[in-house]
């Protein structure tokens, strides 16, 4: 397999960084395509076929096309099945009662902890990027929701040592991205180290190989076209 | 099959909507249990243990409990993919290519159209029944920010007839709780109306049999408990 999969946007963003970070645990080769933001290359005709919000990331193999990141690693994860990490939605013979209790963290994921930890990520991390200054009202504001919804993930990484049981799954790493800039921040690492079985659990996944290689990517200077 | 399904929660939510519209369209029968949030009971140990962020839907059935409403819907269709429509989730020969035409869609509704059009719900629908008042400053920055996911809907379904291509599929039943509020109102019908794909796709989808029952839940006023 010569790197028959693209995805299209910067490492950085944590979308981006959801859909690497599985294809990396799925032992997928790909390569990741630059897309211009400051151009505006988001909003042209050609990426907006691959993706019709104009957002990264968009995704293409040789089979097709998909946007929405949690989207592409459910399709990463059926299509790719006997690569790499093979239960990232479970074991075949837990069958849908095994994948409904992955999906229902991933949900919980995209529904309750990403509107704030993406918002506060906005403002600690984005925004200086963009020459916009932080506004800490709203890393204030999101904080508090954000700890409502971490008090429950920390019951649940009391009862279990992953999110869907015993087995690191694709309702661990959605999370990932955004948890990374939360743990590296001063700001809010408390969030995660003061809750005991959180901080267990992230300790523990993100020392991931895949994960190191997603950080890896990360910390390299986007490529300038000269 | 003799009721062995409970779905926790009002109709008149949305997000119990969805999951009652996927149930009617697979032919699988449940029975709705009331959750009177007024005397918190969506915050008590037990329901807790089954919808662990205390928010309604919560899901059970004789194999095992599911929560968030996208994730129960998913799961009803792949532990019930011999019952009622087939296709919800793609057909089985188009694999994992055609469920993923779908995902992507499902990902748009949480993603992009939910927000604002729930936020939009709850001032028009909720909050008077809750007693508090309409903000409607509120409903006017949210009508904004559907406006332009709505535009990319009405490109999409002036290329396809439903969101993942020839076959009605959970891309469009997620969306039918939150447009059947905003189609019934007047200060937001146009956001449909004005749109002569999306009109087209609502006014089809909203005769399906399924969607009259629900809207017929919706309608019966909550047992009282004497």
């Amino acid at each position: 397999m010569s790197a028959p999969v693209t995805v299209y946007g910067p490492a950085i963003s944590p979308a981006v960084a959801r859909v690497a970070a599985c294809l990396l645990e799925k032992d997928v080769p790909f390569q990741l395509q630059p897309v211009d933001m400051s151009k505006g290359e988001h909003k042209s005709p050609s990426f907006l076929k691959l993706q019709p919000f104009g957002q990264v990331p968009a995704f293409k193999d040789h089979l097709t096309t998909v946007f929405e990141s949690r989207a592409i690693c459910r399709y990463i994860c059926d299509q790719y099945s006997d690569r790499g990490n093979r239960t990232l939605l479970g074991r075949e013979e837990d069958g849908a009662v095994g994948r409904a209790a992955i999906e229902q963290w991933i949900e919980s994921e995209a529904q309750a902890f990403n509107p704030p930890s993406l918002a506060i990520a906005f403002q600690l991390t984005f925004a200086p990027l963009m020459g916009r200054a932080t506004d800490m009202a709203v890393v204030e504001q999101n904080q508090a929701k954000l700890a409502k919804v971490l008090d429950v993930y920390e019951q649940r990484l009391a009862e279990s040592q992953y999110f869907a049981g015993d087995e690191f799954t694709l309702a661990d790493l959605v999370h990932m991205p955004n948890t990374e800039i939360l743990a590296s921040k001063t700001e809010t690492a408390g969030l995660i180290t003061e809750r005991k079985n959180l901080s267990r659990w992230w300790d523990e996944i993100s020392g991931r190989p895949s994960w190191k290689k997603v950080v890896e990517l990360q910390s390299v200077p986007r490529p300038s076209k000269s």
